[in-house]
């Protein structure tokens, strides 16, 4: 299969992103094409301008915006977004991805009142991140990020998707040997997905 | 009391604005004192940069990465986000300005593993934002920025602080009569705020 990974850290030196050269290597060792997507070092810029939130709903020129990462979007069979849970949601880096990119006509389609999914071209969605925070803590709150992409985001996909959620929480008490075994989770499972 | 009124949406014509100018009017007229900062006219940059993740755990200088926005975060007694929701959650603009601003030694302390709220200058909390999507859609998935805002942001503040949820859900399919009843809602609600 063909997957795009998508990445946000800004310290190439974190704990996120050996995740993230875990991942990709995974997903290359068991034969899969990957499309590597650093949005730091791609100088990504994540906020959704007046002229491409003007054009938004317009599906004629909408994607011109963005044109290239949509590209590679609908190029995959299977996506992997590595990145650290911040307040419980997504790094603005990764959150203004999908502001910008995610369009309509691209990912989803409004009709009557009902929104169509379009991203059916992905049939592998796993997520790999780190919570700073414990489980129990986000459990409490409802984990909004995992609700937003697991239950939110997925509607968008292919309808047999098959998903995975790889998050270590509790990372500002995490020891070592806590870290070495999530890398090698993240990179047993990526391996067979 | 003095307000801080956290404003993120890129079009000037958008109703998102019209709530936003609503919103100020309303605070003001109520006697409030107003700092009114709108992230996409002040230029803000929301991407959270590696020099400032690489200090962001240490409060001797974590603070000079966003010292402005600090100094008006912590001059508050109420604070106000007018949004757009977007992906179930906050434009990029605006989670980034969390991302960047609201520091260990700023918004929070970690203490033995425990976080320590720190925003408790803050005795009144209030979010005015839109949804393309029906109400039932975001309940359905736990609502993830609601969580977020209301059930975790919220423990940063004064353990009393007073909280209004002001959303107008189904932007997708709302007729001018709604919107002017939101607007005129939000006004009612932030003057006797």
């Amino acid at each position: 299969m063909r997957f795009l990974v998508v990445y946000a850290h800004p310290v190439k030196e974190s704990f996120v992103s050996a995740l993230h050269d875990c991942a990709v290597a995974a997903l290359r060792s068991a034969g899969h094409e990957v499309d590597d997507c650093d949005l730091y070092a791609e100088g990504f810029q994540p906020v959704l301008l007046r002229a491409a939130r003007i054009d938004y709903h317009n599906t004629d020129v909408n994607r011109g915006h963005a044109s290239k990462e949509i590209e590679r979007l609908l190029a995959c069979n299977g996506l992997v977004l590595v990145y650290p849970t911040w307040w419980y949601g997504l790094p603005a880096m990764l959150k203004g991805y999908i502001d910008r990119v995610w369009l309509p006509g691209v990912a989803f389609e409004l009709a009557g009142g009902r929104t169509k999914p379009l991203l059916t071209n992905i049939e592998r969605f796993a997520v790999v991140t780190t919570y700073g925070s414990p489980w129990w803590l986000n459990k409490l709150i409802d984990d909004p990020s995992r609700s937003m992409l697991m239950r939110g985001i997925r509607l968008l996909f292919a309808s047999k998707v098959r998903t995975l959620w790889l998050a270590q929480y509790g990372m500002d008490a995490a020891d070592a040997a806590t870290r070495e075994k999530f890398l090698r989770k993240v990179e047993r499972k990526l391996r067979a997905f």
